[in-house]
């Protein structure tokens, strides 16, 4: 039953998704009751592979591992060689040969993950590649909601932002639909793929989503990094165009609607200040779930020939 | 009896400061019997929050809080994008989140460890907040003198430096003082404060404060990156003014003063060659005595709602 | 019996050169039967010290260091800091002071470890300095020739590139002559010392080197960042020149002969493509046996007053 990596969310099928959200909830549990650790993977090694930086999403990892007893290093990767695909094949090849259990990898470049996992037998976790994919955020946004709405069935999130480019709109739609929820994507026309999974509704106007009535609202981080991307004339404009901004989050309040974003919030721009302490917020409620889920993550997969 | 943060030495009273610093005595006899690791915080986590580059007092509280068993994780602070104090309210929310027992904090901002302190009901230890405080290093200090003097009633203590901007300077001469020290200052007359806390001696030349028949002669480390404080026309000219010159720390050895220095010590500057290897130097007795209470911190504080 | 330090190949005699490499032997087969971690240094603390940054020693030593329990801090060196010899040895008195039990060190200059152990009871590793030495390399590069031959005696190895520059082609060609083992040396006739170790072939030209009939082709690293060496017009025309070029490979093969390089491997300079998949190829295999016998060298190791 227990598969050696976690590169996307589309590989599993439902019965694996609902055992890995079944899983994380005694971790949450544990670490609720102050239990924050237990000796699961005492002797294993996890190496953190990061060609991307990403402070949350490493932190979260390594405090997942730490507390499953398990050995992190980090493999730092200088980001001047790893240009060529070469490179990371080697990399590949001395995390191979230093017989480490589990690589956790982010990387700009989709599918470079599944490529790592077929190269050595620790079990690889895919901590996002390119506008690919990332399924651990996938698992802790489901997981997140179905503390709200146990059945998710017929509930609907709407998806705000680019979602073209958004490995966390692609998986996190992808674990939505497969447990029954409606999934909607509000963007700049030019941000929202037309040919993109079936029975996905598209907006492009605000206003217009709204009257689709959402149950949760579920903001992208705009990439500000990004060059090669125009969001919009501005930051500004965007934020009046599709953010929440204060007016808005007094009618997603009034209407009782849940707030969702992988963080980290640029203020002011995907969300007004007002927004942080909403009530109906579940944005910090998903970090948390973050490591419940990625302990069940590591749990449950098993590197090849142990 | 126990608190939730350390914050600044001024919000301790005198049984408070008594109890670690009794605390912090077992601590180091264990690891000079080469016990060095026991299982006091097993499963508790510690995240290290610098702001400002420190290896010293960053390594020593990682040190500390790995001989007592607990996990130690860095989170990154990608600098660039801290500017404003947004950002840090998420970011302490994000190890809020996170179930983080204890958050180690250095900001060059005073006052953001009682600000963080405040957002989390993880126990915050300011390692150091602007101009502000720094609390660990006035209690190695006022531990290491009171290795050398038991009774530390009616000592005298002259710290020279660059007063008005010093974190170390406010916090130690602070214990001090609550010990029954008597403290005086010496530096540049900009750089002394005017209206600093009763009862300091203040002084602008070190014939004069000499005079005054230190027991112990405290350098503080001038911050070469600071662009702001003109310290003096050259590094050579501070040094010949207020630097412990060979010939003054002759007459130093001569009436058998301690040297004290927070480290690392800018050679040349504060302190000739020839004190590196000063028989009454307590410089690297105030690392080693750095773990130790800092063990006894991470001790004695006790996170909210356990 | 045991060492305070690890600086040196010349420094150890047959005997301990051989007790390292049985002891190395265990380890391995440990963690190849899935028994990654043992409690021999638990609460011994490993200072990782490196001046130069280097990937995938510095994972090695600390999955290392790891998987016997032990604490790992890294020590991270701001490198505009480190011009003086000064400011080492403040770093050394401390870590001193902190009481930790091993500095694994690696730095720019030639003889640094040597000072740096004189300075401190933890036992200090050489993990490279200059040119002088890297003795974990030679003891990973004879541990596991003695796997593939386990009589070295009479055996022969090539070494290929700039030899006058290499810590490993020194410390590698000190420990397999020890051995028994005859070597020799190809490169630019201005990179390999003309007075170099006794009994010591020297060559020029890579057919004239081919007729000596080698077992073990082993190429150096060409050191890219370095600016003060000219290796050739160009890197194309050092591969042309000196490296394993696919038509090399093909002879190599043709006779049997073993590849080994301490990586990482710069392609299409050192090794062609098609190198890298060479069934005797040795490079996985020594960045394995690297953590067997980093792990046998902290076993053997003792600390000063313990």
């Amino acid at each position: 039953m227990a598969r050696k990596d976690l590169l996307d969310i589309s590989s599993l099928d439902r019965e694996e998704i609902d055992l890995l959200l079944d899983q994380a909830v005694p971790f949450k549990e544990l670490f609720t009751r102050s239990v924050k650790k237990v000796p699961t993977l005492k002797g294993k090694s996890v190496l953190m592979l990061f060609y991307e930086p990403s402070t949350r999403t490493h932190s979260s990892f390594e405090v997942a591992a730490k507390r499953l007893s398990a050995d992190v290093t980090n493999f730092d990767v200088p980001h001047s060689s790893v240009v060529k695909g070469e490179s990371v094949r080697e990399t590949i090849e001395t995390l191979q040969a230093m017989r480490t259990d589990f690589i956790v990898v982010r990387h700009g470049r989709s599918g470079l993950p599944g490529m790592i996992a077929g190269m050595t037998k620790a079990s690889v976790i895919n901590a996002g590649d390119g506008a690919h994919a990332h399924p651990t955020q996938a698992l802790l946004d489901a997981f997140t909601l179905k503390e709200v709405f146990p059945d998710l069935t017929g509930k609907k999130v709407l998806i705000i932002g680019d979602i073209l480019h958004s490995r966390v709109a692609r998986s996190t739609s992808t674990i939505l639909k497969r447990l029954g929820v409606q999934v909607a994507y509000l963007g700049p026309g030019s941000l929202v793929p037309k040919c993109g999974p079936e029975n996905t509704v598209r907006f492009t106007d605000y206003a217009e989503a709204m009257k689709w009535k959402p149950d949760v609202v579920y903001l992208l981080r705009v990439q500000m990094e990004r060059q090669d991307v125009q969001y919009f004339p501005s930051l500004r404009e965007y934020h009046k165009v599709y953010g929440v901004t204060e007016e808005r989050l007094k009618q997603i309040d009034g209407e009782g609607l849940y707030l969702m974003h992988p963080g980290p919030v640029n203020r002011g721009v995907e969300l007004c200040d007002g927004a942080m302490d909403y009530s109906r917020s579940l944005i910090n409620r998903q970090v948390e779930n973050g490591i419940a889920v990625r302990m069940a993550v590591l749990y449950w997969l098993k590197p090849a020939e142990e």
